[in-house]
């Protein structure tokens, strides 16, 4: 095999390892006890036969996860982690088992549980009895995951025009066909990298291949690498020999295989590649099949295989063949030599051209063919994960000792078959868990719009991000589509609804109109003007302040008994600041966020500035370090909260309270490092939808009608919380037309309000 | 009558002069040949029992236009101006006629119309059954203006804090009250500085004065001074007497009139002023009713003399009296003096303090009073028009010969009583026409929200500004309510709507999923990767261009047949001038601005660059300052054109065609002086909406109905505008969230397109 030279190098750079990529994952359900889970599907995720993410495979308890055709390896594999994330939120106790092999099975067959798709689905069940049947209900249980490649259409596009061929459609069949048949050949090679499943439960039936048990639960050998990939694995009962010379007729010989009925249908044709193509027959994309779960990621995928493969890809579309024939004697020793690393990995005896060579040597076959992979990888730096990933099997290739097999097999026999998977598994469970605002390979977006992707997949609304930087998203479901920006701007809200909220003269009328409270104040630009108003605010409890103010300069609070001349000093000393000041009513209390969707309160926030509460033996220092564990505490404002500095800030307003980083606050003593309440200096958001009388509820509602807004952010001063609503005890400040919906759900202190899934309820999804 | 201490200088100048103005108007309709009108009300006004703004008097040919209480003198006189505007916008060939006394009347009393208010207006028709009974149609057209003065609630707190009074109820009646009695007791002297109605017509009745004929219509004497306050003019059959002592012996006097059967209703007595309560019988303003038709003034206001009586009424709000009785004898002097003043205006005989006094000089009088108007006035400089009323009126005691009175009877002389008022009516409708963009005092807004505004008073839809900078209006009528920012921004639009528009991404892939042309290119930020995509774009007419640029630099339009290597070149220039490029099909064409208001286009526009069209002999400064003179154009933005400038940037372009500012243009020769069109550099708007292909606005809606946007101006590239549209002889280039509907209001060439009357169609109003 010859590098080839039927591309531009410089041309094709900017295109070459662009494209499509999707994955397809099976994964089974267990219960805490290891055992297959007989409960049905979660009924969180509506209906299966609809749902475009998560639905069910062949047995009931073995889910498949599904991510669209997304534009980087990165985001795909981003998309299936936070689709398993998903589903460990609605699965309750239940484990998704880590490993391509199944945990233990039922004595009998007939035990396990096969997928109910009710009344509509009654074709799939056909098929799945089909399955059942033919190779037994606990094969059909060994999940593995299916990547999809489709390249940047400007690659065919060029080869084509590079080839000199007619016709576009055929060029691009046999493009296929030729990249088919070089993967097919050489597949014991990405085999020998990524095999991946190398230990099986006592229970599993291995009667074509003995191997030895270890532990109590468990077989395996020293060498066993894929046993999913292996004669004991998941594969059609014979192997089926296909007529790879040109497209016309391969497509025959796979069609006899239906007429012959030797296969149901052409998907029940277990190739390790397939292409696939749309319903008008036009090719999609390469389905890759070769991939094992990897028990030690908590997503179960080895991201480095993805961009493996992806390149095993390219690189069959790119090389000239010396013969175009893939016969029946090349496919047999292609099955082989599969078969054989399956089995042995490293150590396996492989054929090459039809024969044992004498003086062959594996490694340095797969390190020439690393090494042509690495050509194909553009300069440009995105492409660094490629090159990282080539190192990584290449340092494999060398010590194949240090492979993720080694480290499983060590694992189940220290501990057994079940209690190592399962403890991996409850592992990245609870590390998902709290991890649950985020959309991985989305985390550029704000965590509001994250939250909205997430519940997306939990309901199986598709969706489209229209426009990244600006969080724009395209929603649809059925025949419904909604459009929404950053979360909370939709269709729901009219444009000058949204106007009335932005301008605070607006807002403050038409509640003032409503009857509802607000700081009806005043402003001056000239002083003599704001002292002749002494009359109207007279016997009243005001703030003077400068419109505009750091640091809070130039600002009195005035008590409802205030002499005039104490107001001229306030005005004077407002007007040292600023041109311009405002005179308000001043109202005592704390502020709160209460959060409306449609006529709801959904959400009720205070937020207190960065602290630490001591334990009598502590430093500020330690307590800080100890509160910025918690893994909602990030930096950069991707979390939601972030972690608390020890800086110049905090040190000075320490030392207005004499105190300094290694103070040691006495036990339950709270200490503030800062004076603003804001989240994104170390502020804590505590929840109290449940603790505000409903009186004030009332209001926000009845404010947010006022406006005819269904979705704002109230920002509302409350004098005390359980006292009911009166003409003078609260006051609204502000309504704000994007609120931000994750502090709601990921408070420091407080339920998980849910607003993702409120927002998509009133959205109609 | 001596200067009170009663008020704090100092503190009171922030709210001497403030307050609420309001005015009534009457104004008769007349034909072409100065008839009084037999038509009915204009039906474009709709319910004259509902409308704010613009409803009939006693006859049905008698308007009566209302301004609601406007924050300053200038904006309810500009309010009056815009009624004014919109009435004569509304009666077709029908001329306001503009003098308090009527134009020719009919023979017989009962042919004069009487107002017609159908059946729910029984009520109205009885009461002017009975003034037509009383006293006589013909009597019942005299107009006048009724001007409605409420001060600062912050002066009557000041003064009745100053007073030691216990009531402030009480005291603020009193104050009103004694108001009321130095207006009523010094009223000859506003009303010899401001009678304005020297003239009549020989059909009307004058038995009891008779005044000589002049000319063929008309009878005056050489001072008549006010016939409209005299006693030939609007008045009750008898002088009332009334008990001024305090407010309970006041209001109990004038309820003794209407049980006594003397007047119908209280508002029958026709006082020169009147304290006005709400339906609560709490105080709300002072209606001055002393005020002539300016039949100089296009709106028939004298503005100055709005200043000079809200100055009279503070001066009488602030004054001591020597003496608290206004008693019988004080009333017959009052109406002595005042019957006098409107005889003979300066050269009235006066009674003062109960007899003629000898060595009394009214002059000085007069000239003292005025001094004593000026100490009210603060020092700030928005109250100079105050001062300059002032001084105008000084004048005006110093040398009477030259007041208005002197300058009607002499065009009266001249011309003839119907010739002379109608030809100034007609010249004050044309004026008044060709400006019919702007609302009056209110032009620092956007014209198209002055048109909103306009069109909310012909349809007698109230409003009001919440936030005249961000021009924020609440419209409403009835039941309903609409909050509208810059004329476009409504609740129609949805929020997400809007901003799907704001962001050109998002529209171009919205737009292109419904299948409608949009330059859907790519943008590209390094040289090779937009190299490569020659393969994308060949063979198709593409614009390469740098993100952004000035001047066009790095601009290439490549034709179909684009060699690769002009492509690169093309790439390379572009990203000379930026880091990132965009490369996009090319749509030859003119742009053409479509507005569309919910399912319809309202017009199309398009914009061509300041220009000038030769005769054959003027120069091109000539050519341009001819142009200059349309009313549409003017400087600063506050006009639907701009004047075209004759400096730098013209003369270069003109140099640029071998051309300067006195280059002769041949006759029909048209010679562009700018590159751009935009209207702010003189550009020309032309109205197309009935010249375009119907298969491109049916295009725009679609484009409208894809995004869910009901109001949107939507720029279209279109190649031939006669040809149907096809997949590629047009592009959507942008949609706009906040088009202006000025420009299709008020075009260069073409119709009024009434786009604010469609968007209070739309609106619902």
């Amino acid at each position: 095999m010859k590098k080839t030279n039927n591309i531009d190098q410089q041309e094709a750079q900017v295109f070459l390892l662009e494209g499509k990529f999707g994955l397809e994952k099976e994964n089974l359900r267990v219960t805490k006890e290891g055992k297959i889970a007989c409960s049905p599907h979660p009924e969180d995720f509506g209906d299966k036969l609809k749902h475009p993410y998560v639905t069910v495979d062949f047995s009931e308890s073995q889910l498949e996860m599904i991510t669209p055709p997304l534009p980087s390896i990165a985001e795909a594999a981003g998309f299936m982690k936070t689709i398993h994330e998903v589903v460990n939120e609605n699965i309750g106790e239940e484990i998704l088992w880590p490993s391509s092999m199944p945990p233990a099975l039922p004595t009998e067959d007939g035990e396990v549980p096969m997928a109910n798709f009710g009344e509509l689905g009654k074709d799939h069940e056909d098929y799945r009895s089909h399955l059942a049947h033919t190779y037994g209900r606990k094969k059909q249980l060994i999940s593995g995951i299916h990547f999809n490649v489709s390249p940047d259409p400007l690659l065919i596009q060029h080869l084509y025009q590079k080839s000199g061929e007619l016709n576009s459609a055929d060029f691009e069949q046999e493009l296929y066909l030729k990249a088919l048949r070089i993967m097919m050949k050489n597949r014991w090679m990405p085999l020998m990298l990524t095999g991946n499943s190398p230990v099986v439960h006592t229970s599993f039936d291995m009667s074509n291949w003995e191997l030895p048990e270890i532990g109590q639960d468990t077989r395996t050998h020293r060498f066993t690498h894929s046993i999913r990939a292996s004669i004991s694995g998941y594969r059609n009962k014979e192997e089926f020999y296909l007529d790879y010379s040109n497209w016309d007729n391969f497509k025959k010989s796979v069609d006899s295989l239906v007429s012959e009925k030797k296969i149901l249908q052409e998907k029940e044709l277990y190739l390790p590649f397939r292409i696939k193509k749309d319903t008008s027959g036009k090719i999609t994309h390469m389905e890759i099949r070769l991939l094992d779960l990897d028990p030690l990621s908590p997503q179960g995928i080895n991201e480095a295989a993805l961009y493996l493969y992806h390149l095993y890809f390219l690189w069959a579309l790119l090389s000239d063949e010396k013969d175009s024939a893939f016969n029946r004697q090349d496919q047999r020793v292609a099955y082989y030599n599969q078969y054989k690393v399956a089995c042995c990995g490293a150590h396996a005896d492989i054929w090459e051209d039809r024969k044992p060579e004498e003086g062959f040597s594996k490694k340095e076959k797969v390190l020439n063919w690393l090494e042509e992979l690495a050509t194909l990888i553009p300069a440009h730096e995105s492409y660094e994960v490629y090159r990282k990933a080539l190192q990584y099997f290449k340092s494999l290739a060398n010590n194949p000792k240090k492979g993720p097999t080694e480290v499983v097999r060590k694992g189940v026999h220290e501990k057994g078959y079940i209690a190592y998977h399962m403890e991996l598994a409850e592992k990245f469970k609870a590390e998902g868990l709290a991890k649950g605002y985020r959309f991985s390979g989305l985390e550029d977006m704000e965590l509001s719009t994250q939250l909205m992707l997430r519940e997306a997949i939990r309901r199986g609304v598709k969706f489209e991000i229209l426009d990244r930087a600006a969080n724009f998203v395209q929603f649809s479901k059925g025949d419904k589509t909604e459009f929404v920006q950053q979360a909370t701007k939709t269709s729901l809200d009219t444009y000058s609804g949204v106007l009335m909220m932005e301008n605070k003269i607006v807002t403050k009328h038409v509640l003032h109109q409503a009857e509802i409270q607000v700081p009806m104040g005043a402003d001056f630009d000239h002083p003599d003007k704001a002292k002749a108003s002494f009359m109207q605010f007279e016997g009243k409890a005001i703030v003077i302040k400068p419109k505009t103010t750091n640091f809070g300069l130039g600002i009195s609070i005035l008590k409802e008994n205030t002499s005039k001349k104490l107001f001229h000093e306030a005005v004077e000393m407002a007007f040292r600041e600023d041109n311009s000041i405002l005179i308000e009513p001043f109202i005592a209390g704390r502020e709160f966020r209460i959060f409306i969707i449609g006529e709801e309160v959904v959400g009720i926030l205070h937020r207190v500035p960065a602290n630490v509460k001591g334990d009598g033996s502590s430093t500020i220092r330690e307590l800080v370090e100890k509160k910025n564990q918690d893994p909602l505490r990030g930096v950069g404002y991707r979390t939601p909260l972030e972690k608390i500095k020890l800086e110049a800030p905090e040190r000075m307003f320490l030392e207005t309270q004499g105190l300094n980083f290694d103070s040691i606050p006495a036990d339950g003593e709270t200490v503030y490092l800062r004076e603003n309440s804001n989240i994104s200096t170390g502020g804590d958001s505590l929840d109290f939808t449940d603790d505000i009388h409903p009186s004030y509820k009332k209001i926000a509602v009845e404010a947010a009608k006022a406006l005819g807004v269904k979705i704002t952010g109230l920002d509302m001063m409350i004098q005390e919380i359980d006292q009911p609503a009166t003409a003078d005890n609260y006051s609204i400040i502000e309504m704000n037309f994007n609120p931000a919906i994750h502090i709601h759900c990921h408070p420091f202190r407080g339920k998980n309000r849910r607003l993702n899934a409120k927002m998509m309820d009133i959205l109609g999804f």
